[in-house]
């Protein structure tokens, strides 16, 4: 048989596992592996020149980023969302299959009929979220379906924390273990999604306040507060006409009323510059939402603003990130999100030994054959250590298997896709369980 | 002395005062007036076309538009502001002195030079708001400036209100004497002000919490919430380096606790549109912002979610402005801020018989001579009836007398500008007071 070659292009924190994944099937399944990175310092730190080419590649650079896709079997995409656009557009050209792990751009779906034509396919959406969740959420509705289930209520909650050994000692049991800043403008815009076939809306101002409660079993108790994109799932999960539907990203309890401090002074806002923030401290930063008083306290003037009790969780939460201290903010023309990401990233950066975790939940009710029942269903994942860490897993292993199956044959599609289709999610589900990622269900009656 | 042919173009609600001083000052100054509108039965409701020329005018159709200005002495341009720029470049072109009641834009500053060249004038932001702020702000600033004063605080408020007599059975005491739709929109954004040297930053949600109380003799009391813009004018009136500033709208007090539910609801949103928002009745509209139950009322609800109690001044307002009848919106495709500027239109409408009021209020404190002193100009102007409201006086007569210092030769300059000159504030200011606009300052120590 002859060998398979293989492109990853991006070999950044989230691509750690994924290749981990195609080294080791590398003899297995006869690859030939060459990755790709903007630098090559990081592509050498992961990776021996022995084991893959290793290439230095600007995707800007057509003919650069052209010549490696001509020479490949398939393409991997792992650069930033907004670079998949110089990728999928060489894949088509060439003929190329190629994976990513990122949301469908309208750029990308317009590819969409040039890759039927020429038999690609371009699959995307299939990491962790978006990813994970189109796969275990579509097998249980597939399977409602097939049954005569008349569906009523889809939840879905996920979130990326920290392993509970590694929450001690810090009251948010929270850290950055993704983008700081996609954390600190999260939720940003107004939410929708329907319950009880009734639109509801959520002002930005109004999010952190209006949470649930999930436990799962072994890991405690969750709090989850609204994603603002529910209402896409409807048209890309087959749900038109679902009385309840409902996204949301989880924290551990005590984290949204706290965040909700910051909400609340505008310090998550990116919408404009703070003057001479480089020499602002951070507890002048944070006085810059309150009224000005000769005598008072920044402390009390915020405890007085959000109506918080000095011994209350949201202040020693305040408290213990050092909002307050005289430390300098040290960055130029910053925005409050830009000010706000640097005080977090103090205490919010993984340390060497910290772990962190991916929790994904889903809840489903419906009736079938006259009752009412509820099936959840829940994964939990924890990561190694810093670089194979709970992200990197879920993220990468559903990259590589689908890239593995797709080579194989047996993923057979053309077109733009994300992985909503049996023929996909089911034997991407099948080998991720041996790799330890499995979803727990549950089947109850529903009163 | 030959006559000089005044072209007014815009006729709308905010000109009927400037009409009428028009037309009364008339033969005295041996003016020939052209009245121009895109409406013709506007003007004709107006004027008789005995004592003024009547045009229509589409200000886009370049041709009839540049042929009136050519005509013309002076041109009054009164359309909506972003249509200033098509009579403003006539104006230039064919050099003729031009006034308008709104803000400088960017497209209009860059006239400057060119006016400048041909000796032009088009003077801007000489209405109400911008306008006598500009001019009685700039009266005090100079003559503390001329005494040797060391700026220490400017603050500036203004609001479009009711007459006193026309605020009974009104809880909000407050009705649309305005453009609705700017003043469901007030405040979007951020606001921005400095106080005892410091920058401060309020978001758009807290900003109806963040009100001043302020007292005028004879007029009661009133509260203030704080403008977007007050930085700009530390350069408009070379106030650089004074410790406080802060700009303001009134409104009477318990307006803004109230107005703060639609905004913490989500209601004045306009950045996305409600689902079948024609078929939604009022109530629907708030229970959309609020959380699904089967069995609470959505008073109960929104009391719950905005911490009012049952017989609070809020829910009193809420009530009577009947947002939560069954009455339907009727709106297709509206945003949130559309939906509530209709409800609000059904009891904030004028009646035949109401009056509005405009008040504008000044504070500065200032070292003078080793002692700290206040002073405040205030001035207060109600409406006669509907046609002649305190809005229209206020805009319109500084306008006209503007209008006809230039043409008296009593204003002589060039280019854009804006009336905080004394050659220009102080000859306005001085006729304003002959038709009963004057300010009324005190001057106090200050502790």
């Amino acid at each position: 048989m002859a060998s398979k070659k293989i492109l990853l292009i991006g070999a950044g924190r989230s691509s750690n596992v994924l290749i981990s994944f195609l080294l080791q099937n590398k003899s297995k399944e006869n690859w030939e592996l060459t990755f790709a990175d903007a630098n090559m310092e990081t592509l050498k730190s992961k990776v021996s020149s022995k084991d893959a080419h290793l290439v230095t590649l600007d995707v800007n650079n057509n003919e650069a980023c052209a010549e490696l896709v001509k020479a490949a079997d398939i393409v991997i995409s792992m650069v930033p969302a907004f670079l998949h656009m110089y990728v999928a557009r060489n894949c088509v050209k060439y003929g190329k299959n190629m994976v990513t792990a990122s949301y469908v751009s309208e750029d990308m779906q317009q590819l969409d009929k040039e890759a039927k034509d020429k038999g690609v396919l371009l699959l995307n959406e299939i990491g962790l979220d978006p990813g994970l969740d189109h796969l275990s959420a579509m097998k249980i509705i597939d399977s409602l379906r097939d049954a005569g289930a008349e569906m009523l209520n889809f939840e879905s909650f996920a979130g990326g924390l920290l392993a509970p050994e590694s929450e001690k000692d810090n009251p948010w049991k929270y850290k950055f273990t993704w983008n700081p800043r996609n954390v600190v403008l999260a939720g940003q815009g107004t939410v929708k999604f329907i319950q009880e076939d009734r639109y509801k809306y959520i002002p930005y101002h109004r999010l952190f306040r209006r949470t649930e409660i999930i436990d799962i079993e072994g890991f405690g108790r969750f709090e989850g507060y609204p994603n603002r994109d529910s209402l896409k799932y409807i048209d890309a999960y087959n749900l038109r006409g679902i009385p309840t539907i409902f996204r949301g990203t989880l924290r551990r309890p005590g984290y949204c009323r706290a965040w909700n401090a910051f909400v609340q002074l505008g310090a998550t806002d990116d919408s404009y510059k703070i003057e001479d923030s480089e020499n602002m401290t951070y507890r002048q930063f944070i006085n810059s939402f309150l009224s000005y008083n000769p005598t008072d306290s920044v402390e009390l003037k915020l405890m007085h603003y959000l109506h918080l009790d000095q011994d209350s969780d949201v202040m020693e939460k305040l408290e213990w990130l050092g909002v307050f201290s005289d430390k300098k903010v040290g960055l130029k023309n910053a925005t409050p999100a830009q000010i706000l990401q640097k005080i977090l990233e103090d205490k919010w950066s993984l340390d060497p030994d910290d772990k962190d975790m991916i929790v994904m939940w889903h809840q489903f009710i419906y009736n079938l054959n006259g009752k009412k029942e509820r099936r959840t269903s829940s994964m939990v994942v924890t990561g190694e250590d810093t670089e194979k860490t709970a992200m990197a897993k879920t993220v990468g292993l559903p990259v590589g298997i689908a890239t593995q199956l797709i080579l194989r044959g047996e993923i057979n599609d053309t077109g733009v896709k994300i992985p909503t289709k049996k023929s996909i999610y089911e034997p991407v589900l099948a080998v991720l369980e041996a790799y330890g990622i499995q979803f727990n269900e549950t089947t109850e009656d529903w009163v």
